[in-house]
């Protein structure tokens, strides 16, 4: 027996519909690629995303068909995503921090019929437009004057006037909310990118859990500054959220340096801000050497990887701003976990609160988890068993696009490749990523904390562990080790190091120094490669 | 072409266990029947329900089949919520303040094959059990030694010796999320009751919404008292919300006088309370009375009817106790709207924040809403136009239980019966019911606003506008007063005290002075028997 209630799809046009009916004169204020500070809001952007669909009408783009953007965040970003999801095409957000190889094949995988770009952006576009197979028209992302004259791209049109040229009057079309609404390659360490493609059902369904108080509590009260890029992962949906709960937005474009972040979190007035590590480092440090305080900023979502103890005391004890630690994935659309307390914490000291707030939280509902040991078995939630992170719900990827039963689906949980444990009240905590961590005589050992344990010794500038095969143990933990220029310690002096720190199955067998650890273009570690250098290399007495 | 996402059901059981698993020590406190304090939490409301799952298994109750509450906010009346729903059967919740042959008949109507009833009711059960064709199984929710001995009600169980034969054991079953979840019917002033029958689709989406901060603002740090009933539309779905987000949830039980109500706000910390205007009258005069404080109590939602403004002054500034207007119905699952404020009014000073905080809110995602006229042409929102208030989302119904086609749709929209303004920014203000709004030459006069002068008038005890047929004007609008013991006040000088107070065609025709304004159960007016009253009554020069 069915309920009798209204069927109505959760499509991505009703979050602007509803911004543009209940909170139109909400702002949304974007510094602009130009330099400027532009002012709009939910009405205006409603009614411009509106004349982007008769724009791609009027092209008779199909449904479903890509249509790719490569930048900023801005509210020429936010027309698109509207404008292009809307109609029933499928938005797909370009990465521009690729190597334009990459850009090139995954322009060419998604079958992308038309590119919009940030003028900042040109030069990419310039290197890739010849082999960009599938794209009929480029647009780029400004005024019609400041058009490049000799762009050398074939047919560029501004996208002002392009939209100029149509009606903002349309009527969204109804259609089944399981259909695909946008695109996101995630840049895999190894092999070529994969596409995560995501429903408007899981967008809405996101983007409302996003906003629940213990995720990113969005609300109508809110100015909102969304430092991690609308090119990933959606900027973690708060364009959706925004508009679906009449949040203030505040769009830094390509601005991300610290005083051009402090200025408009100062300007506009914003509450709540959402980014990485590294942006909010390049923010605290001008804050620091201008001597600056926040006067309305209490809130901060940190994502994309582990927030410096360090970073959170500065936010929390020296500026008053409450740190919330989230993690997830693309395959996620990205949010998983957020670090929000519980009632039972409201009544511990600050400390007890950080050693909580210090783990990657707890699930939003609609993500389930568990933690599994090599079996499959699920493993004890104690905060001590640690195991391979799976996830599950209506907003995690089922398979990759175009790559058919390519996705990590374990009887219907994702394996998110990292290890991870559980404590008692839900908290989860990242230990390794699983293809890093060494299994030694059935036991887990996790690189990251043999590499913590290295890293606190005064001679030692970075450290890397890997495992190496064992004839009894299975694998063994090495440490590779970059010492710091004038510093120095034997393999000896380092091995007793860990004595006292570490359980003693847990020591590395063998010290090997290099002259440096290979790092990815992001900064991260590049265990590949290391084990690469050191594919001769054999374990001591082996 | 689909998006690539997982595919899960929004069913109930998806809350319970989410709750069981990510929040099992949040507790679930009750004041029992009994009148003693019971300490729960998710973990054994989530065993339990599986309990009465296994029950209901047992008995080979059919998928859809439905089975019915009689009963207080508690904790079993939750394990009842989940168990019934989550194994595919629809919980209906009837009202234990309808007199007993409605009970009855709807019981009948809804072919409730079990019921579940606490102690306090089985007056009424006794009432009613030898009509109730279709109920097989009695169950009264209290321990096997309490279960009265001579109860007259064939083959009566007590709850506890039902499910104490049960193991916790059971996997929910999976299936479509359109399908029916629930059942609760209102009380028409006019005609037989009806049922509304939400799906498990729209119960899940409705407390997704709910826990907005910009709604109910439901989270893990919240202690929750819903004072509404959970035989009122689901206690504005609070039960889910919090399993959703892991809130505590603090049950008044049958104890809803200002004493038990404090009592139970201070002990258990609750920090935010749901309920209707009577319930926190007999709270703040208790206070008063005993010239108490709140420890915690933070934010109070205020729905059911208007919040008197004194009542808001009272909390607000006396108390420092948020209040928030909610608005909705049994049809809408019931919310609707909800009187968050936006940022454009934190500049406001608490007097132009609280004429913004005594409309009845703005949309909560998901609900649009629109106000027409006669003709059906949408109205601005300009906060002065009137019109009849028309609602649609996927938590509004679409039609009444086993009466096809019975829904008021216009267009996809449901026509609430009452008749609205809604201003620039989307608040929406109740100015009457459509069935008693005047419609005189064109124009519509609000009942409650020709009500509020009089009412103002020294001498006047109550007073009820209705319309009155006229051959020019279509209707106009007279008065009919209640006059105060021992005051008087004559026709025409009530009729002066209009002057300034109203345009000149709002001022009613007439005044009819009668000795009592026929009220209904719940203390409202009820303008149909007084235009029975009147049926003879003709105006003044027709």
């Amino acid at each position: 027996m069915l309920g009798l209630m209204q069927s109505q799809q959760l499509l991505i046009s009703t979050l602007i519909d509803f911004a543009d009916r209940h909170h139109g004169e909400a702002e949304v204020v974007s510094r602009r690629v130009e330099g400027d500070i532009h002012r709009s809001n939910y009405k205006q952007v409603a009614a411009r995303s509106r004349q982007v669909a008769n724009g791609l009408d009027r092209w008779n783009l199909g449904f479903g068909d890509r249509v790719a953007t490569l930048a900023w965040n801005g509210y020429r970003h936010l027309e698109l995503y509207f404008g292009i999801s809307g109609s029933g095409r499928v938005v797909h957000t370009l990465n521009p921090r690729l190597h334009p190889d990459q850009i090139a094949w995954i322009v060419n995988h998604a079958e992308d019929q038309v590119l919009c770009f940030d003028l900042s952006f040109l030069p990419i576009v310039q290197a890739v437009h010849s082999r960009c197979r599938t794209v009929k028209r480029y647009i780029a992302l400004c005024d019609e004057n400041r058009l490049p004259a000799d762009s050398g791209i074939p047919g560029l049109i501004s996208y002002e006037a392009w939209i100029g040229a149509e009606s903002s009057r349309y009527e969204w079309p109804d259609f089944e909310e399981n259909c695909a609404s946008s695109l996101c390659y995630t840049s895999g360490t190894t092999g070529n990118p994969k596409g995560v493609l995501y429903s408007h059902r899981s967008t809405v369904l996101h983007a409302m859990a996003g906003a629940f108080p213990d995720s990113l509590n969005l609300s109508a009260r809110d100015s909102i500054l969304p430092v991690v890029p609308m090119f990933h992962v959606n900027a973690w949906g708060i364009p959706y959220g925004a508009a679906m709960t009449g949040a203030k937005l505040v769009f830094p474009g390509p601005a991300m340096d610290g005083k051009s972040i402090y200025e408009l979190l100062e300007s506009e007035k914003v509450n709540f801000a959402a980014g990485v590590p590294t942006v909010w480092q390049m923010l605290l440090s001008h804050m620091q050497n201008a001597n600056l305080r926040f006067s309305t900023l209490k809130r901060t979502v940190i994502g994309g990887s582990a927030c410096p103890p360090a970073m959170m005391v500065a936010f929390n004890d020296v500026y008053g701003v409450e740190v919330l630690h989230a993690w997830g994935m693309t395959e996620m659309s990205p949010l998983g976990t957020v670090c929000s307390l519980k009632n039972k914490h409201l009544m511990q000291n600050a400390e007890d609160q950080r050693t909580v707030r210090l783990t990657q939280g707890r699930s939003i509902y609609g993500v389930d988890m568990k933690i599994v040991d090599d079996n499959g078995q699920e493993l004890p939630w104690d905060g001590l068993a640690f195991g391979d992170l799976l996830v599950k719900g209506p907003w995690v990827c089922s398979e990759y696009f175009r790559e058919e039963g390519s996705a990590r689906l374990v009887d219907g949980w994702f394996n998110t490749g990292d290890v991870a444990t559980i404590d008692a009240d839900g908290y989860m905590h990242i230990t390794d990523r699983s293809k890093d961590v060494i299994k030694s005589g059935g036991e887990w050992i996790s690189s990251i904390d043999v590499e913590n344990i290295a890293m606190a010794h005064p001679a030692v500038a970075m450290a890397a562990c890997i495992g190496i095969k064992h004839p009894k143990w299975d694998e063994r933990p090495i440490i590779a080790v970059m010492k710091k220029q004038g510093a120095d310690v034997t393999r000896e002096a380092l091995l007793a190091f860990y004595d006292g720190k570490s359980a003693k199955w847990q020591i590395p067998d063998d010290v090997v120094f290099v002259d440096a650890i290979p790092l990815g273009g992001t900064g991260k570690m590049q265990k590949s490669k290391l084990r690469e250098m050191l594919q001769d290399y054999r374990l001591p007495n082996t």
